[in-house]
C-alpha cells in the first residue's frame, strides 16, 4: 500500500513540477523582453532609475496570467509579450508612486530603500507609463493584421490602470481608514482584481479567443488578483480574509467550467491554495 | 496719405481679427470636446479633482497647434480633436505632477493653490495619463479607417511626453542648477519644445499630409514650443533669452516656406512677436 501511495503522488508531483517550470518560463521571457526593451541608454541619467525601478517592483502574476491565457486560447506567447510587459511597466509605475514621501497618506505605506530623491522617482513613474503605451502601440504587425486587437488591449488596459480601477482602488485606500473586510475586498478588487482581469482578458483578445472566452477569463483573473491582494494585506492569517480568499478561489474555478477544449490546467494552478504564493 | 495709411492699415487689422477667432474658435472647440469626455460622473471622488486640474492648468499652444496644422494639410477638425484633447491631458498631467510638494526639488516651482491633498493630486496626474491614451485609442473610427494613423499618432505622443521627451526636460530642470541660456533652451526644446513638435506632426498625421510636411511642421511645432517655454522663464525681460526667441522665430517661419499650396497664414501667427501671449 505505500507503494500504491506513492505511485498517486509521482504524478501529482510531475505535474505540479511541470506547472511550476511552465510558470518560470513565462517570467524568464517577459524578464527577458522587458531588458531588451529598457536597455541603459542614453539620456543614462533617465533611463537608469527606470530601469532599476522596473525591475525593483515586486512582480505581480498580471503579466503571466496574460501570456498563459494566449496560449490557452490558441495563440503564441509571443503575441502577448508586449501586453505583459506593458502590464508589468503599469504596475511597477504605480508601485513607484504608492512608495513617494507624500505627507497626507493615512495608512502609510512601509518604508522601502529609496534608490533616488522622490522628484526622480515620481518622473520615473511618469515615464514608464507612456512607455508602456509605445510598447504595445509598436507591437502592431502588419504581417499579423493585429491593429484592431492591439488597440482593443490599449484600450483594456488604460482602464484597468485609470479613473475607474487601479487609481480608483487608491483613492480608495488614501480615504478610507476604514479597514473592515468589505473594504479590503473593494480595494483589492480595484487594483490587484481590475489588473489581472485585464492581463487575462489581454491574453485572450491577443490569442483570437472567442468573446465568452474573454469574459470567462477576465473574471478568472479578477478572482486572480483579489485573491493576491487579500494574501498580501493578510500576510497569512486574519481569518475573515482568508474565508474571502477562499470564497473567491471557488469563483474563479467555476470561470474556467466549460471552457470546451481548452487546457485551463496550467492557470487553475495560480488559484490553488498551495501555489498561490510560488 | 493718412487716409491711405488708414487703408493699409484696416485690412491688416481684419486679417488679425480673423486669426484671432480662428485660435478662439480652435480652443473652444477643445474646451468642448474635453468638458464631454470628463463628466463629473462616478466615481466622484476620482472624477471631480480629474475634471478641475484638468482645466485649472494653463494652456499651451500644443492642442490648438494639432488642429491648426490638421486643416492646414487638408483634414477636418474632428480628426483631430481627440490628439488636441489627448494632448491637453499630458500637459496637464505633468502640469498637476510639477507641483507636488515634494522636498529635493533644486528650483521649487512658484507656489500654486492645491485644491487637494498631494496624494490626491499625485493620483490625479497617473489617471489622467491613461485616460489620454483611452481617447486617442478610442478614435479609430472603422468608417475612417484610421488605424494606422492613430497608432502612429499614440506613438509620437507616448514619445513626447516620455523618457526621451518631456520627461528628460524634467530631469534636466532638476538636476541642473545652472540657468546658463543653452540650459535654459535645451529644457524648453525638451519640455515644451517636444510636446508642440508632436502637437503639429500628430496634427499633419491625421490630416493626411505628406511625409516631408510632417517633418517640417514637426520643426515649426518645435520652435513655437521652445519660444512659448522661453517666454514662460523670461516672463517679458532678460536680453539672451529673448534674442533666442527672436532666432527661433526666423527659424520656424523657414520651415513653413514651400509648403506648396497650405495657407500657412493661421500657425504662422503663433510666432508673430506681437501675438505670442495671446
Amino acid at each position: 500500500r505505500p507503494s500504491s501511495s506513492s505511485s498517486t503522488f509521482r504524478p501529482m508531483m510531475v505535474a505540479m513540477a511541470q506547472t511550476i517550470s511552465y510558470w518560470a518560463s513565462i517570467e524568464a521571457d517577459v524578464e527577458a523582453h522587458l531588458k531588451t526593451a529598457i536597455p541603459i541608454r542614453r539620456p543614462v541619467a533617465v533611463f537608469e532609475p527606470m530601469h532599476h525601478l522596473v525591475f525593483a517592483a515586486p512582480k505581480t502574476k498580471a503579466p503571466a496570467l496574460c501570456i498563459a491565457v494566449c496560449e490557452l486560447v490558441g495563440g503564441d506567447r509571443a503575441q502577448a509579450m508586449a501586453a505583459a510587459s506593458a502590464l508589468h511597466l503599469m504596475h511597477s509605475a504605480a508601485h513607484t508612486h504608492e512608495h513617494l514621501p507624500l505627507t497626507d497618506r493615512p495608512n502609510p505605506k512601509p518604508m522601502v530603500h529609496h534608490a533616488y530623491g522622490p522628484n526622480i522617482e515620481l518622473l520615473t513613474g511618469d515615464g514608464i507609463l507612456p512607455f508602456g503605451f509605445e510598447l504595445l502601440a509598436r507591437s502592431v504587425d502588419p504581417g499579423q493584421d493585429n491593429a484592431k486587437r492591439v488597440l482593443r488591449v490599449i484600450v483594456e488596459i488604460t482602464r484597468a490602470i485609470g479613473s475607474q480601477g487601479m487609481i480608483h482602488g487608491q483613492y480608495q485606500e488614501l480615504q478610507g481608514v476604514q479597514s473592515n473586510e468589505w473594504w479590503v475586498e473593494n480595494v483589492c478588487k480595484k487594483k490587484e482584481g481590475e489588473l489581472h482581469a485585464c492581463g487575462a482578458a489581454c491574453g485572450a483578445i491577443l490569442g483570437g479567443g472567442s468573446e465568452e472566452e474573454i469574459e470567462k477569463l477576465r473574471k478568472f483573473g479578477l478572482y486572480v488578483g483579489m485573491i493576491e491582494g487579500i494574501l498580501n494585506v493578510v500576510a497569512g492569517n486574519k481569518k475573515g480574509l482568508m474565508e474571502i480568499g477562499d470564497r473567491l478561489r471557488v469563483m474563479a474555478m467555476k470561470e474556467l467550467e466549460n471552457l470546451n477544449g481548452r487546457n485551463v490546467e496550467p492557470i487553475s494552478s495560480l488559484v490553488e491554495a498551495s501555489l498561490c504564493n510560488v
